[in-house]
């Protein structure tokens, strides 16, 4: 008699924007005409650039032809994208990764969810608290995290560490020592940055304990300050101790497209074993490339027209950004993120937990929000709000909230 | 000090065709004027039909407008290709499947590599052998397949079930009671069917004994003979016993496209556990939906225009099949396959083993097929050739192994 995975029934409740997509439909239809503003979840709404769309259709024509047609694409993706990702995101930035140490996939939430898989179930992962939801849960389906304790909403074999507005967001080191560090920076959801020498001190920290951090780059293009690393491999000693994850979900609009990258360097061992080899193999063994189509979309991200037109773009949703952040500065409330990313972290006013402020806000402003507890135990209190939606709603929505 | 995933070191050697990949690399390295014609990696060569390709121009085109754009997906898939396949595939069929019992994804390997993971790691597989190399590959992975043997290329906590010119190529029912079956029909790789009543078969005996089939009707496209079933759920018990996976790749040449979808029917239980609620909290929390335009590209699968252009494409390799067939029969060899699949699989000659038999027809006719012993024990002996080569191609390489 078969028997199924115990560990996905540990799991509480369901995926937070599954939850609060539900919550949101049960309104729009008690109140059919409202019209229901969402700075939710973390979806772009600015079309793809035109250099992209040109690319697409030009591959689009190559598929349907049999001299140009592209079937089973490389294990690794194309070496024209994985080139073009090693000449911008490293090789320009003085990073040394080299072209086949980067590992093209459909996105960095696939990617961020099955890059535990190579590692021992007995390893201890250690997280910020809040944190982007996939991290823990695909650990709990693995059955890396122990028991699930309801009152404090952790698991007994996972290490927080918290990030509030008492350290800036910005975790310290944890008392115990994990074997698997998730940082996230730009970070969703607190839209807060970390600086090179304080990168620099977690990379240190995880060559000297022996620890793999599993870097998450995905908010990278919309840093603005001169001091905050693009990548994790700005820092000393990274190539030994992390994997980076990339997304083209957030600087090239391809939530809905679906492109990413891993990094992994064949210099990150386990005695003789290079983490690269078991990625390549789960990558040669569980997957089957992305679109031919996609990734050619995903090299005209770099081209000169892609990256005028993308950094357009950016700039477009971070203007939001500041229109958010000025709006509820000017409704008094306390603000952080913003400036190195898209999402903007508020405290919920008059002790609200974060769900009654969800409520609140979809009710009286027909503004949807991100609970902050939805991220873990420390966002209890706090909200986020996101700037991908457009310029018109983003205001109109600071509008209404302003009145409330 | 972390560590990694010992199931992924005890898989032995590389994945079959990457390590056909490097050989036929070598070799074309070495003799760069010989012209090597590729029967072997079961990938298609005809472009994209004239209704994909209109139907991914039109949604790049809305994915370059504000008021047409798509963000992220429904977490199963759009309702219109939901609503396309549950209608084409299942009702018309006769079979009772919902539009919501429908999982669209990224293709079938990654589905048939990643569905294990709601099983218990305590389940005990049966596979085919011969057999498509993921579904065991996955298993060791995931740590339920126990120790290799070597010698016998077996592991020992898997049930392999022999497929052989003695059973026509069907398996018959385990003696020890597996938890999960796998099976592929028409199958890869014999290319060999099973009737709706063998299939009745196998349906009852998982009812009775408490077993899940997973099954892969990637080739379904391919069936020319009445009494072969196009879907399990053509089998009365299915809905309480099975998963189907379903590929894109081989009846619309997706292999480049990357589109599959996985049924798991509501009345398939543990207990009170639905199986369905656990590959939905995987989609959802471990996967980001099939690109958009991908998904429109499906649709076009089921329009008129697409039927009709697609029925074409199918015949044309078919008769690539027939050619390789009687081309093989011409020449003395015993052949299966070729009559509801892609795939002829032949008998080696003088005693050869597979390998040898790969590399004789590399080198001495320059064509490559797939040897049977890299997919299974009892693949020893075989040979696999493909019919998705282009029609002169497979004219040519069928001519130069009737010259040997």
């Amino acid at each position: 008699m078969f028997k199924v995975n115990d560990n996905y029934l540990k799991l509480p409740g369901s995926y937070l924007f599954s939850t609060i997509g539900k919550k949101v439909k049960a309104y729009q239809e008690a109140h059919p005409d409202k019209e229901i503003i969402r700075l939710g979840i973390g979806d772009v709404t600015q079309p793809l650039a035109p250099a992209i769309i040109e690319a697409l259709h030009k591959a689009v024509d190559e598929m349907g032809k049999a001299e140009t047609f592209h079937g089973y694409a490389p294990d690794l993706g194309y070496e024209f994208l994985r080139n073009a990702i090693a000449k911008n995101d490293y090789a320009d930035r003085g990073c040394r990764i080299e072209a086949d140490e980067i590992f093209v996939s459909d996105g960095a939430k696939c990617d961020s969810g099955n890059i535990q898989e190579i590692f021992s179930i007995d390893n201890k992962i250690a997280v910020c608290d809040p944190v982007y939801p996939v991290y823990v849960d695909t650990n709990v389906m693995a059955g890396r995290t122990g028991v699930y304790d309801p009152a404090s909403e952790t698991w007994s074999d996972v290490i927080y560490m918290p990030c509030t507005a008492e350290n800036d967001f910005v975790p310290e080191l944890p008392r115990e020592t994990p074997d698997l560090i998730y940082l996230c920076f730009p970070n969703n959801p607190t839209g807060s940055a970390i600086t090179k020498d304080q990168l620099q001190v977690w990379v240190d920290y995880a060559n000297r304990v022996g620890a793999v951090i599993i870097y998450d780059a995905a908010y990278e293009a919309y840093i603005s300050e001169e001091n905050v690393p693009h990548s994790i491999y700005e820092c000393e000693g990274a190539r030994t101790c992390a994997i980076e994850l990339k997304s083209f979900s957030k600087n090239a609009g391809f939530t809905g497209t679906r492109l990413g990258y891993t990094v992994v360097p064949k210099d990150l061992k386990s005695g003789d074993v290079m983490l690269h080899s078991l990625w390549a193999r789960r990558h040669g063994t569980k997957y089957n490339g992305a679109p031919y189509i996609v990734q050619r979309a995903g090299e005209a991200v770099y081209s000169p027209e892609g990256k005028e037109q993308l950094k357009k773009q950016v700039a477009y949703y971070m203007n939001n950004a500041r229109v958010i952040k000025e709006g509820l500065q000017e409704a008094g409330y306390t603000v952080a993120g913003g400036v190195n990313a898209p999402y903007i972290w508020l405290k919920t006013p008059e002790k609200m937990t974060s769900w009654e402020f969800f409520d609140y806000l979809l009710e009286k402003a027909n503004v949807v929000g991100t609970p902050g507890s939805g991220f873990g135990p420390s966002g209890e209190g706090y909200f986020r709000l996101t700037a991908f939606g457009s310029y018109e709603n983003t205001v109109a929505a600071l509008e209404r909230i302003k009145k409330l």
